[in-house]
């Protein structure tokens, strides 16, 4: 019943605040004979970190992760790996002046309604920074991915306010802060995220991820879907309010005629539907969409409550992010990537013996 | 592991294929003391029931619940409670002509893939006919939730092809077959659903459903959030393509000054988040919105493969919806319900204790 | 949090009460392709059922399981398995009489205490018709064992009152009511068993079980140890009250030297451990005891409470086993395979890509 | 299906090997509002500490908790509560004589063919180290039941090789190094376990825990009864072999008569059964009994195979424990402890609306 724990196969169980001693997590369920690395995860660690541009949050934390198990000569043994980020730079005192006010949209009053109390520095637990966390695990599960079927999982910035991107070069995509997949637009979303920061607010973002090379046969009809199992993992990262699957909210709008994915033996002709199929991946690739809000820290007062109840003003001036999307891609990424190993593992507890059945395997969509 | 149940502490374990002897569940975790009757569930399988109008599948199932225990003397008991509805009119020659092709973008290739067999007769487990369990096992949640918190949970058509609906009119709901919230628009959906159906085709739909009432901190951070968990749950609907929460895509474009909802000692004063912060119920309205593919059981010939792999035709002419969309609102109701009660009975697990402190409960948006 | 399903990947989830409609359970996780059948299931089930002699309660009841869903020509789908048998013999009429007073030793106050309320016919969930469903489903999960692995289950009565059994004729242990393995024995425990009927008492017993060909590598450290789900599988079963493996308490006086199993490029030369080390299974076979204690339904008055805190004399005349322990032999078989078959399927999904390595396979003990 | 989680509700997330960096656990579902801080924990710590007494193995750890998250100001969030501990005192050098081959009746071979690979030094993840962990875990649990619910959880030696003690004099139990509560006995022993050490063998144990004053109505049957849940937890302590509840195996000659606990206004009059009754506690103290095995680690020779499968003989010289029931007693307590707040809470997700009934509350035995 752990709130706390992603997965059933390959379970990771989060834990850690924003400005307590550490962050990190224990996964359970990592196959034995991966060959991994304290480096391996740092760098996708590195891709998430704050402090990187002047678009983030100032906050510098190394984010330097340990590995305290289940690694053993280099090799993950099948044993519990725990892994284990410090925390460094935290400035509590940035959040003395809020600590009796509630930030609106902000979790610290649900947090207080459900426990009765919270630890008001830096957001706690609710903060953005327990997701380095998913980012660490997640690394995991891309190189097993990627090693045993030669999966590739992959994210952009897919919009911004007003601004909207197609995935078209997925070499730029890490060359930039925004991981905008269209490199020529760079100088001009520089240009608006500093607008947004000097009216001391903040804006919205869409992601877009994909997986490319999945298998078909993964996902558990009729809860644990693959896209049912996707939506919650992708809608349980902070600021996300939407997901869509394949061609999302268009679909209200399709004939199906249009929508439906025609197949051939030489693959399928088109991919509206995301590569899942009553719940299950098709072979086609994995798409997906989540939203972000505009992150609720922002300098313009708002008008709010104490935790009298009574009637109060807010602005937070701490280190923050002008756009939580920004840095969201490599989460993302982790996301669907801890969504497949899970799949892939229960799907081969009770598949193991199925044999694949002839089907377009060539260039699919 | 088991992908077939859904919640952790309310769990529902669905079971049945639409043409095999019945379909049903077990819920295991519903609090004693709740008076419950075959009649109260009825009212909501009456609802989802096919053939009831020209507009959805003429297969006629009288879809006749049958409590077989954890109810003594119209009161449950605390022990699990089965549920199983007998099917009746099956007319499983009706597939005998699509056992060996794949028809596009439906499950049957997808199972075939990963069980290595497959249940042809009307989809199987894959049917739409599985959610009538949902629906039955939503009605004891709602039932509990009305009765110890005053929860309200009700949904809507708010799209279909090109017409969207406000939820204006919700006495209007429950008296046309769409669901549709602005009875002066039904003859012109009547028009529209029989043009489609003319042309052979299908179309898409959107579903928007809320809860009012739900008391603050409710939700399981930092994976089972409310939001991920509903996410989870109205994802894993047949057909369902995207999930939003409160004001859902329409963040990547709000400024963090307009989305964030202000609070003052009568309440909040918006309600752009959907009810939810930091993946807890915040005491605001949970709202949320579903698309719905267009079903793939179409006339409109396609290009497909058979089960050996080579190049086929296929044309489904049983008898289905021409939009599952608007069977769907029950279902999204019910599955609404039935994370608000498992969330509800994990809070209280280990929150049991906490004392609600002040906070906008008078006219909470 | 379910407490009534059983299993993480072969996950059964158990529901009815012993005078409701029915009882029965759902079977999620079972691997496709497995041929199973009406006849098969009730093999087992004939075996357990009561009336069968005049040993055991005289309740009839014709334990006619029904497969309502995953099965398709014969063959599992991959989709979960209900499985159903309908109550026919309740003499309700028989507990009116003890609706008020609470048994001592019954589990009926600790349910009130629980639940508020019980249903007291019978017992209702508390019952030991409730294992009538683990049996079912076991049958499942033996036949798959024994298909794939080749592996056998059985067991057999070992002790009941001051009479102690060996494993020495397991052909005989089917012939006889008691699943007694020495069928010379068996004239005197008849006479034993109607002295303490005739005294309107109950004695206790003791049911040894073993898995014969398990391979290596079984059970999920440090805590899903294959013994201790073995423990908490066994424990699970009504009126039992200890649990040994391998040896069990006799290790207390055992030296290292005399306990450990030493091995040879022949095999292990002992079987001490019951072929599980560090909760792994080893090859060996496994072994297990279980103790079951006197049922508390007696003729005997005893002292008691009634439902308002009074003192009361209380008498069960219904129709009662004299021995509860006389019918759990296949209820140990059952749950043993239970447990095999999750185990195997939770140690493929992380586990599947491992080859074996050299280890002692000829002649295991 | 994570096999190193314990609890549903109060979710405990074990890591580490041996000779790692660390080991430790993750905590999830703590109740928010509990004092607690690192010398809490560590007193429980200190009682199991190896290196303490000449009776035990001389590695030498200072076993320091640190507490990583989910404590603010000295009190439980709710949040997950991270404990970890660091390794110093590795020997890692001891160990590479027997890299090579598998020590009978210990774990190494059982996890090289589950694995196929093991982390052989000082037995890696299923080195007896691992208990620490429990014990941390289990000091909140305790902390949370006495200050909640009164409930003391306590334990003892109750046999060791040929002695057995009882439960008499609770005040001696930590005066010595082996939770002996015969202190009379303490010489004897002493001169018993320095010869089984001469003779470099080892021999066995049993363990008593109970639980005084644990309110009726915890256990969550049919298959998670409280008394399954026991079992499963203490078999899940390395080299436990049996679980016994309340009589245990005694009642395997016990006359339903005798066997039954009568209940009067005043209370039980006796407790056979160990505080459960179908599954649930009854308001009687909670009694189970644990026998473990001797150690394999021993001094005298013994018949193996090497990795390469062939005939080989092994010797263990390390640092061992010549009986590791000695301190194990503090590991059945947190054990127990853990079952007990994991039911708590549990019973309070479904059942937190019911009142208690009228019982046998006064003098309950």
């Amino acid at each position: 019943m752990s709130g706390n724990t992603f997965g059933k196969s390959f379970c990771v169980t989060s834990f850690g605040e924003s400005h307590g001693p550490a962050i990190g997590c224990v996964v359970d369920g990592c196959p034995p004979g991966l060959a991994i690395s304290e480096a391996d995860i740092q760098r996708d660690l590195d891709r998430r970190k704050p402090g990187q541009s002047k678009y983030v949050t100032q906050r510098k934390e190394p984010d330097e992760v340990r590995i305290l198990s289940g690694v053993h000569d280099g090799v993950t043994t099948g044993t519990p790996i725990a892994l284990v980020i410090e925390n460094t730079d935290q400035r509590s005192r940035d959040y003395a002046k809020i600590e009796d006010v509630f930030r609106p949209n902000h979790a610290d009053y649900a947090y207080m309604q459900k426990y009765g109390r919270r630890d008001h520095r830096g957001g706690g637990r609710s903060s953005a920074r327990e997701t380095a966390v998913r980012v660490a695990a997640g690394a995991l599960a891309r190189k097993f991915l990627s090693e045993r079927f030669g999966i590739e999982v992959r994210g952009c910035l897919s919009r911004i306010g007003p601004y909207s991107f197609e995935a078209r070069d997925w070499s730029a995509v890490n060359q930039n802060p925004f991981f905008c997949p269209q490199p020529e637009q760079v100088p001009e979303l520089e240009n608006y995220i500093n607008k947004i920061r000097k009216l001391g607010d903040s804006i919205g973002a869409e992601i877009y991820v994909e997986a490319v090379g999945v298998p078909a046969g993964w996902g558990e009809p009729v809860f644990d879907r693959l896209d049912a199992d996707l939506a919650h993992a992708l809608m349980s990262i902070n600021a996300v309010k939407a997901v869509a699957i394949g061609d999302g909210f268009d679909v209200v709008n399709q004939l199906g005629s249009q929508h439906r994915d025609e197949m051939s033996p030489q693959g399928f002709l088109s991919n509206h539907s995301g590569g899942v199929a009553g719940g299950i991946s098709t072979g086609q690739s994995v798409t997906a969409r989540m939203a972000l809000k505009p992150t609720s820290s922002i300098i313009v007062p708002g008008q709010t409550i104490n935790a009298q109840g009574e009637s109060a003003q807010v602005r937070t001036t701490g280190r923050h992010d002008p756009c939580v999307g920004i840095r969201a891609t490599p989460i993302a990424e982790a996301m669907l990537a801890l969504v497949l190993i899970d799949h892939c593992l229960r799907n081969r507890a009770q598949n193991a013996d199925v044999s694949p059945t002839p089907g377009p395997i060539p260039g699919q969509l």
